[in-house]
């Protein structure tokens, strides 16, 4: 498979270093008998919140009245190999590059073999809910994101 | 089947008069091969806001910063047949009785051969977001909850 | 609040030993700003299965062309407090009794603080695809059901 | 925006001419007020499915025991402006090209004013269950997959 958002595969699945566990819901199969494939964005939405809980960013936005909030601008995966009921996933996630208010954030979905069974990138905006705009990162929340803890490969 | 919320199950039937049309979608069915158990409350939920913006309490609730929003006491569905991918059901609702901040629905699930596939019912009450106590239906949203033409043996 | 399914609230809390914990998800809320009232129902068929797999049940009816698979007969859920994002929320379950093919399994719904925030019930029924009719459970599965280790009532 | 999968938009947009309509249900909004991102993509499904469905294709997909299915390779979406509660979107769908055994499908949102507000594309591939290899399309699926009504650009 080509991926173009990945240049050097194996690099690209080293790279990653923070992650979540998901268990295949039952109810997250259909009737082909395999996970259905509006889910891995449900696992990449957890895995993005999770990593931005880790470096203190959803606090704020899920503040009451918050008019700060991050939006997702595109979002892709690529499906490798099916995935079944009751297989327990690492969804891995990773920051590639940030911009003035966004981050594109890359995903990898590993099964219990080893095997990479999903990949996946999309770009999230921290927008102004009043006006619409986005809002750009403090200096310090850009630091946070490119961390280098956050992945093997920035530095 | 027994069904405790149900005295005599023609007339119950017959009772309904608003319902909605709902399809089958391919991401809500299960290994198993029909409609997973979870799906039947997304419908009921769909059919209830139906039935509430057609006698005009949704869009108060909706607006921005509404303090008084409906919440879900409680649920329960019977599931008396399956209920595969693509098949086309009307979603019956009708309210029950009404009490000072709450009023009780219920509902009927009917597929394209008349049969009733699922029945239902459940409570909801208007609160006050902030307080989270109850917040009373003025009059008039109680004669709209109750009015003849929401059931037949409402008068 | 009165719930006809549980007699004596604080022996019914006390008599769940099984349980899973689940996080509430970003996705799962809805713009009222709590955990949307069709999920609960996700979370107890959860529970509903890890318990079956513990006692050994789950393994054969999703074997590919298991003509015996279980199916929800009916489902109810109390809503007691409000959930929200990103809550770990302990969902307990228990066999309450058993029929011939049946067996009637009770949810309770615990927060962090240790409030019960939810409370449900259902019966699920073993069924035969194929004829559509219901499949009694084995002597053994009868047994492995109501054990005593799954509710420190069952004696 | 860029969008690396559409070259000249206006003509992409005109281009198709099959759609859906759907209803913007309260359970797909998230606490953010607005549609949860993983929601379009089962707005795909249901449109790609709707498309297959009238070019005759699902009917043996579904058939018990079909060993031939067809399987998501891929998924993107551009969120270009938010969504809400009660929108009534419609869904447009077309094939971009067919492969051996693969259809590249593009698909676009569309709010009640006429604004696109998704678009997106993915591959399907048709497969052996049994075996996982992809299962050539027919001469006649192939034409059925780029007839000319499918989208005005076809020929």
């Amino acid at each position: 498979m080509k991926m173009s958002y990945i240049e050097n595969r194996k690099k690209w699945e080293e790279d990653f270093t923070f992650y979540i566990k998901v268990n295949v819901r039952f109810s997250e199969t259909d009737l082909f008998g395999h996970l259905n494939n509006t889910i891995p964005f449900v696992y990449f939405e957890q895995a993005r919140i999770e990593f931005l809980k880790s470096i203190g960013f959803m606090q704020h936005w899920i503040k009451n009245n918050s008019d700060i909030i991050p939006v997702v601008a595109d979002l892709q995966c690529d499906f490798l190999h099916q995935i079944y009921f009751d297989q327990t996933l690492k969804i891995y996630v990773k920051p590639e590059s940030a911009g003035r208010s966004s981050v594109d954030l890359h995903y990898r979905g590993v099964n219990e073999d080893g095997r990479t069974v999903l990949t996946g990138r999309g770009t999230m905006v921290q927008i102004s809910k009043g006006s619409g705009k986005s809002h750009p990162w403090s200096e310090e929340e850009k630091q946070l994101l490119m961390r280098k803890e956050n992945s093997t490969l920035l530095k």
